[in-house]
């Protein structure tokens, strides 16, 4: 299988993390990279450099501020008096009411949902080559592969459309199903991860041309906490085109409740 | 002139505040009651304990999940393996699209604003009694006084109806003057802290029942950031309702520029 990996989205190095008014250290760390390429080749992938291509297929997805926030925040904040070394925010706004700051300190909060994604000299040039990765791979599948794997670290399902998030900055999957629907496909993500994709169900609550489809533990008690429950089905136009299945923790791959509901879903 | 003060009120002690990203001591200590007595009994000032109005004032603005988790936080975040002495939350929704959450770190992040409002365990006791100097001050003008002073500390201004931030718990102007209103007054808030009073413009900005009016610095770069500028004037009913005056930071109490705004607005 055809596989997509450039080395600078090892540039991405964060150190800390905050979790449970403690300061941890970050556990999405650059050899994250070289364990998926190992395990990953170990399955017969072959992988190459994705090709560059460009901001476009990226601001189709994200807005205009938070791009220039995350190409620029690093070294703004640098300049800030006994600033902290990464960009970690302290303070979010009621995004029903707030209007766009203009401070350093303000737009951190407007665009970091939590203090798990801070912001280090190299984030935006490891975010940009990760999602290019997710490009090339949806590059392949429109010239005719049925599969390829991306690995794209750091990864980007947290990521709302101007919001980072939990390791995450640029969703790539949504930028590539958002790239493959403008070239007349009919994309659906399906997500994995142990975490709810918040940030991708986010981007596409409202539409019904990309389904997206979470399987997760239940967020109830679990990270993102705010979103992934199964009453999140979408609205407006994308009523529908958001299933949740959340799992209790714990869940083996064996569990057989799935394709039930999932069958009731299609039925 | 008559002023209120419970002793309770120092019960609540912060520790820490995180700004910058990095961890510092939290400047909104109980020796501020002591400062602001001494100070208000040298200006006159005779200082009574307030009477206790109980919950229903309380309640009529600030949300039941709010009050609950004011009340019960402390304990609850006490429970979870390796969680910090005072509840600071590491995670916030975008609260247009945010599910309630189940977990103690989960409803940290839906009810606290920022990271400036550690709660730990005499916080409740010391914000119930701040709000009560408020409504007992709001007492004594409905018995005829002319001006009265609630020296509530902590601090209300920065707290919305379900939202702890910047130092801030319960609303007590904001108590204070749901109160007044109930009891056939119309108030209006006159704010002139240094700081935007959000919590405060947040609660009454659909309404045109309370006049809410903020001195403040600009914050364009200036906690809170996302609130507290000039077009920020009221919504629906409460349009025209609401009133920042963003002065630029180091304006002192000679500037002229004040009273002409507040003539303009006027006629």
């Amino acid at each position: 299988m055809k596989a997509y990996l450039d080395p600078r989205q090892e540039h991405h190095d964060p150190k800390h993390f905050m979790a449970n008014g403690t300061r941890l250290q970050n556990p999405e760390q650059p050899r994250r990279v070289r364990v998926l390429r190992t395990g990953a080749e170990a399955a017969g992938c072959r992988f190459e450099p994705p090709a560059d291509h460009g901001m476009g297929p990226i601001a189709a997805l994200h807005s205009p501020e938070y791009l220039t926030f995350l190409r620029t925040i690093h070294t703004r904040w640098a300049r800030m008096p006994g600033a902290s070394d990464e960009v970690i925010p302290n303070i979010h706004p009621d995004r029903r009411t707030a209007s766009y700051p203009r401070s350093a300190v303000g737009q951190a909060g407007f665009h970091q949902a939590d203090t798990a994604c801070p912001i280090s000299a190299g984030t935006w040039e490891a975010a940009y080559w990760s999602a290019q990765s997710a490009l090339s791979a949806a590059g392949a599948v429109l010239a005719g592969d049925r599969a390829v794997y991306a690995l794209s670290r750091p990864p980007g399902h947290h990521a709302f459309g101007d919001l980072a998030g939990g390791f995450c900055f640029l969703n790539n999957s949504g930028i590539a199903a958002e790239w493959l629907l403008r070239h007349g496909r009919r994309p659906a993500i399906l997500d994995v991860d142990v975490h709810h994709g918040n940030g991708t169900q986010g981007i596409f609550y409202d539409r019904a041309d990309v389904l997206t489809v979470s399987l997760h533990a239940d967020p109830a008690r679990f990270y993102p906490f705010f979103w992934g429950h199964a009453h999140e089905r979408g609205e407006g136009p994308g009523l529908g085109y958001n299933l949740n299945l959340a799992l209790p923790r714990g869940t083996g791959n064996g569990a057989t409740g799935l394709p039930q509901v999932l069958v009731q879903k299609g039925g």
